[in-house]
């Protein structure tokens, strides 16, 4: 067999890459390779244990590869030979190319609790039979525990309680769920909003053991306490998948990724590599790690399918923007925290906005929204952004997300021209960012 | 009397530069003279009509202003006496001022059409009685006439229709209802969402009287055509206020404004203007018009607060970012549409995409939301973007003002960096913005 442009992968990166490949480049023939018969939405995964009732309704149609005249087959590649520039499948059946693209993902982190080989534990891997027979689990047992309080433990611990005769108890080993990637005020928010539905939140606890016969009966913390637990659910990260890269002698690192140069190329140049498995530049430098996020994923499937046959797209780095909801509580982050950042020892100043975003807010669907930015002080740089409250807050943080990569100053973001509207937006008056940006104008100035 | 800072005018840009004045100089004593005893919020005036029941509901509270220390005062002020820096009340008193700010707004425009003194004929004033007198003669008759399909005119057709055994018409003497803002595909979404709910749209339709004996009876269009009406309102653009400028010897003129520097500053130091009755310069050049927006008032208001005393801010040249809804569609626009451009001479490539803002799409609150971006031929930039369908277009609206802003090209939002959630945006895969612009990338290629 033989095709012109060949994907490993069927998820977000590999399906951009090979999308954006065909718009590019439309003489070329476009072929994704994927293991999976049925490929998840990856951010809707927390979402089949309730809201959309099920993973058959969290799928990724083959229609928007095949709709799009690019070539399917299910497959998994097991070898790659970048001599003779093809790949072996695992039914022996070689696939020659002209370019290949590595769109392969990566894994749960699975850390070393004693126990976690005992039925009814799961991690959260895109899987879909995995995951049907976790919602199964979930929906016939009563005692849920979520070990790791990221944004999927959080989402997990909110779907989960949705259910009826359900108890949901959440373990984080930080201070607070959400705690790497959020300040205090979006922590506590969110831990209140997930108490308050019923969730049980337990923080600066340390799982040591998974206790049970055969399955699961109980979460063992260090501190002696114990907490029955008909399933557990292990959310602690992914780490990228590298070896199909490493053994076919591509430059990787099996903890950050598959390296690749600033045009996406790995060591070979005719193999590109984006998504989960490739090595994440933090647009802040050095200093800071990059989120493995979908959507930085499909920027990359973008900036790949592009360079295929022409290196016009360079790599970007990464700022981090992604946001969440907690029952009616959107939530997120854009760019650094403040703690990430005084960590860091970036001095910062901090401006803060809350209003309602319509007016007047007797208007429909009126919700607080509020908005707190970080800048450096020497430069009164924005680097950071937070943002809850009304489920606007998605595409706020975008608007948020342009300004830190356009490195505006508190003073350019405090007279930034904006539109409102009452059934839409908050008034122009306390609208959240400018005035968020105008706190930190006379602080800074102070 | 004596004050600081004094403040003529308290809607948008003059309470604004209250509240930024008090940011900035605390030690200041800051007075607002406003003529109204009740203060409209000037974008939700449409919305008294029925969404939000009545003008006492749309009321920016004084507290707004006392809550900060800003010292109010109910009077006209009717001289400005600048060499003396002082000026005079309706009933004769003076205020003696440091810093003078006039935000005096602007005046509805009423083309000369015959009838138009009959009673039951509006124009929309910001004015609580007229506002509250109106609002119950349309609740009180069944044929309502709007002239003039701008986004206002099309704001009130939408709220009056709401009302029961009502029969709205709107007339427009261009092809199309928003056709001097949108592009034909706005114009044509927002067309059929109110023909759709039974609102009557006469386009290319001029009017050339109002028939009545007392009261309007009927309005006759100049193809002869006559339609019932009990109530006329006239929605046909504003006039800025300047005689109160003109009369003290500062420079204005009366169809584009109070003329002032890059700092706001009239042609007396001492004395600044924002809002609707100052000239407004486009983001686009002198061959653009800019729109008069509340949000742009405030946003003249934080410049004009922020340089009483240290003139650190800029005059904006205003993208002009606006957004409405007609029933359950969300439109908006901002910088030039494709005509304005094509008009002026511009070359342009527009790029479109639609999808649902959420995924996958079976998450609640999913509606479509679709983009058309404007890029200038010669080097990608973008100058344009209209938005519409789900409610989310409001902020979305305002991602794509700070991207013509910072002149970003089709290539560089073909690969921004965006957050995406289930429960808040579209996917990245499908992503309006990044595909609208990816669009673009291919036709400017090609």
């Amino acid at each position: 067999m033989e095709t012109d442009v060949l994907i490993v992968g069927g998820s977000a990166a590999g399906l951009m890459a090979g999308i954006t490949a065909r718009k590019h480049y439309p003489e070329k023939k476009v072929t994704i390779v994927r293991k999976e018969d049925k490929v998840l939405i990856p951010c809707g995964i927390p979402y089949t244990l309730h809201t959309v009732d099920g993973p058959e309704n969290n799928i990724i149609p083959d229609e928007a590869a095949t709709g799009k005249d690019i070539e399917l087959i299910i497959n998994e590649v097991v070898e790659i030979d970048k001599e003779n520039k093809n790949v072996k499948l695992k039914n022996g059946e070689l696939i020659k190319y002209e370019k290949l693209v590595l769109g392969i993902g990566s894994s749960p982190f699975l850390p070393p609790i004693k126990g976690a080989n005992l039925e009814n534990v799961y991690t959260v891997k895109k899987d879909f039979e995995l995951l049907k027979e976790m919602r199964n689990k979930v929906k016939e047992n009563k005692e849920i525990v979520i070990i790791g309080g990221g944004f999927i433990g959080v989402e997990f611990a909110d779907e989960i309680r949705k259910n009826d005769d359900t108890n949901v108890t959440i373990i984080e080993i930080l201070d607070n769920v959400l705690s790497l990637v959020c300040d205090d005020i979006l922590c506590e928010k969110a831990e209140n909003k997930l108490r308050e539905n019923g969730v049980n939140v337990l923080t600066e606890s340390k799982v040591i053991e998974i206790v049970g016969d055969q399955k699961a009966e109980k979460v063992k913390l260090e501190s002696g306490k114990e907490i029955s637990a008909d399933v557990v659910i292990i959310a602690t990260g992914v780490n990228p998948n590298t070896e199909l890269a490493s053994e076919a002698g591509l430059d990787s690192n099996s903890k950050k990724g598959i390296l690749v140069d600033e045009y996406m190329r790995t060591s070979d140049p005719d193999i590109f590599a984006c998504g989960d498995c490739v090595e994440k530049p933090s647009y802040f430098g050095e200093n800071f790690q990059a989120a493995w996020l979908a959507s930085i994923a499909t920027n990359e499937g973008r900036v790949v399918g592009a360079n295929l046959y022409n290196l016009r797209r360079k790599k970007q780095k990464s700022i981090g923007i992604f946001s969440t909801i907690v029952d009616d509580l959107a939530l997120g982050v854009a760019g650094l925290t403040k703690k990430q950042a005084e960590n860091a020892g970036i001095e910062v100043v901090e401006g803060h906005a809350e209003a309602i975003n319509r007016h007047p807010g007797s208007m429909p669907g009126a919700q607080l929204l509020g908005v707190s930015l970080i800048f450096q002080k020497y430069d009164g740089i924005i680097i950071g952004a937070q943002v809850y409250g009304a489920d606007t807050a998605g595409e706020f943080l975008n608007i948020l997300g342009l300004a830190i990569e356009k490195q505006m100053t508190a003073e350019d973001l405090a007279t930034l021209q904006v539109g409102t509207h009452p059934a839409l937006t908050a008034s122009p008056v306390p609208y959240q960012l400018i005035n968020a940006a105008e706190d930190a104008v006379i602080k800074l100035n102070s």
